[in-house]
């Protein structure tokens, strides 16, 4: 705490600052949901089986429960013949118990009766039609447990069924019903608290007035958090006001049951701004970073309010959403353990038009993408229009002065 | 309708008339939400700008506005001294008028003084503290619109700045929230019911008996149809019979404002309830393909009653899921418009173990993906364990009976 100079630091160093910073003040916390309603959760426990599968020896094909040694030596040419003594459908059971000479027909996925160890497939069977007895012929030989899926021969009673950290997808979660679960222990998803901050600010439907504008980031950060895998409460808009904001702040850090567990605030564009933020966050917490060498997004800042991550973006839309992006993004996805959906936001791709890059300072550019080339969006960051293009984002070293034409790059898409 | 005989027909057959199934039978609908809940959704309408952006000349700068010519030949050597005649902040605006010799005071995303035509950045000025007027240094020559953002220069009013089909992820919704928009219009998204049939079938929680087991398809259907982008309803378990399913689906088809547009069943595993689906189809409405030639899955059912599209699954979990990834997820993806999602879901990755396919029947099979290498699932397809495996399936042509090892595969990952 207190108002000792920070250094601008490096991206890295930014990171590394960041990650330790969510790994260390956010608790991994478990809530229990209802199985129908955790499509896409991420299960917070290595899940068990509570029942054997199949929970009895069931019968894989339609056909003829037997003893398998009846139909021993039969062939078309030397039907055996079995007297058939039941019917069993799925879904229900024979009380009757085979003796040599009988058989049980059977449908799949029925279990089997007692006495019998195998099944003859209807197609190797003949009804015969005439026998007032119910007479089956049997027209091929058999082995023990002859399309039988034994009970427990799936998923036995206590095996790990889901390990922790799974994804629960439409077959994850087939899985769970398999086990008749009707709740599971899952992940709670990290709540992020939306501030945006500025006079200028205005909310969406209020009349315009000389010099106000309307607030972007509070449903742009939305957005975004919600693809991290984060809860975003949007908190409304601040003026450039320390005791506004900090007021705000307050609030959301004495909330009941302290629901939020990080708080993103996005400033102003006035240079002072900046300052507010850092002062209320010197006050009542401690900032760990107040300056990145990036472009854009210098200004930001990373602090601590208890057991609460604090993290001030830009007010400029396209900034906000790149520092968002880079350094925001991967450690939310991390604290709610979805980072392995971001695998599939990385290309390859050709770069279409030559970019020249500031020496000094990382560079994040806005991309669009067409036809699988890359043509970077070279409005200056205030423009808005940026965003209706942007499809991803670039990176550019800071030792790096030219991109050319052709040259594969990275990019990650939104 | 009738009972004419159906033939069994090829995969390729058969997507194209589920697909023409589809695209005939759905009529895309739009509705109105707020921007705020808009995440995902997908616009159905191009959208125009409805103002200026910027709405006014805007300071891309902190500095100082003035009439540029009052700069000229300024330099540190020989500053200008201009007389400062108001602040103006972000949010505010200035009510004067600046003459020759006069500047004001801007902070970035201020709007432009009325006879300012550019700004010096403050980097450029130096305040000379002791002057009783507020003179100010002007240590550089600037150019006119110096620093400045004409009004419309971003986004003129009119132009279009979403076009229809637009996915609206973070930074489309910030485009939308810059216009100060309450609302948009989307695609509605496709409703699909879902109903699992089975006298063996138990709901979640409810007592072990012997031959049930529990509904796995009703929870692995609806976390698909998410994944595709409709909204699943689901609509329990029923009976093996003719009456009761009959009732189920007419209740499903007379829905208020008939707000279903797919019905999926999953049948039984008994050999007759295909039959029953069949028959109720071909009572009520129409029925275009009974039996596809792919393994798993041959008993697929598709049809039509009025303007709701009717599929029959296997009840088999691991044929039900195959099945709908191939013949239903691209159709359901194409009227919900998400298609593109699915883009992210393809990889050719590495066979690690050789497979041996049945010729004649295309077939599909479950594999699980570790370290970049595609392990087949080869257990029988009724076992529920395969689906705890399963990241992916493949598909094997008709015509192909070995996969060898170090073959690449195009995985598609659920």
């Amino acid at each position: 705490m207190g108002n000792e100079f920070l250094k601008i630091i490096e991206v890295e160093e930014a990171k590394k600052i960041i990650k330790n910073l969510f790994k260390e003040t956010y608790k991994l916390k478990s809530e229990n949901i209802p199985v129908e309603d955790a499509y896409n959760r991420i299960v917070s426990e290595d899940i068990l089986s509570t029942i054997d599968l199949p929970m009895f020896d069931k019968a894989l094909k339609d056909g003829y429960a037997i003893k398998s040694e009846d139909s021993f030596e039969a062939s078309e040419e030397n039907p055996k013949i079995l007297n058939c003594v039941d019917m069993v459908e799925a879904g229900s059971f024979s009380k009757k118990t085979i003796k040599t000479g009988e058989c049980i027909e059977i449908s799949t996925g029925a279990p089997i009766p007692n006495g019998a160890d195998a099944i003859v497939m209807v197609e190797y069977s003949e009804k015969l039609e005439k026998s007032p007895t119910k007479d089956i012929a049997i027209l091929k030989s058999v082995p023990p447990t002859e399309d039988i899926a034994k009970k427990a021969s799936d998923i036995k009673k206590g095996k790990i069924i889901l390990r922790k950290g799974t994804i629960l997808n439409s077959v994850k979660i087939g899985i769970l019903s398999a086990q008749g679960k009707y709740d599971v222990n899952v992940f709670k998803k990290p709540i992020v608290s939306i501030i945006s901050t500025g006079d200028e600010l205005l909310d969406k439907d209020e009349k315009i007035e000389l010099g106000k504008i309307y607030d972007v980031n509070t449903n742009l950060i939305k957005g975004a958090v919600l693809a991290s895998g984060g809860i975003p409460l949007t908190k409304g808009i601040v003026k450039d006001d320390y005791n506004e904001l900090k007021m705000k702040i307050m609030e959301i850090k004495n909330e009941d049951n302290g629901s939020s567990d990080v708080i993103i605030c996005s400033g102003g564009t006035s240079a002072g701004v900046g300052d507010i933020l850092k002062n209320v966050v010197d006050e009542i917490g401690e900032v760990l970073i107040h300056g990145i060498s990036v472009k854009p997004g210098k200004p930001t800042l990373v602090g601590k309010i208890k057991d609460k991550i604090i993290i001030g973006l830009p007010g400029n839309p396209v900034s906000a959403i790149i520092i968002y992006s880079i350094f925001i993004d991967p450690y939310l996805r991390l604290i709610s353990k979805s980072s392995e959906k971001r695998n599939n936001k990385r290309r390859n791709l050709e770069l279409a038009k030559r970019i020249h890059s500031a020496k000094g300072r990382m560079e994040y550019l806005l991309v669009q993408i067409k036809d699988d080339k890359v043509y970077p969006i070279l409005k200056d960051s205030g423009a808005i229009a940026s965003l209706s293009y942007a499809d991803a984002y670039i990176k550019i070293s800071k030792s790096i002065e030219i991109v050319d034409v052709g040259e594969i790059v990275e990019v990650i898409l939104f």
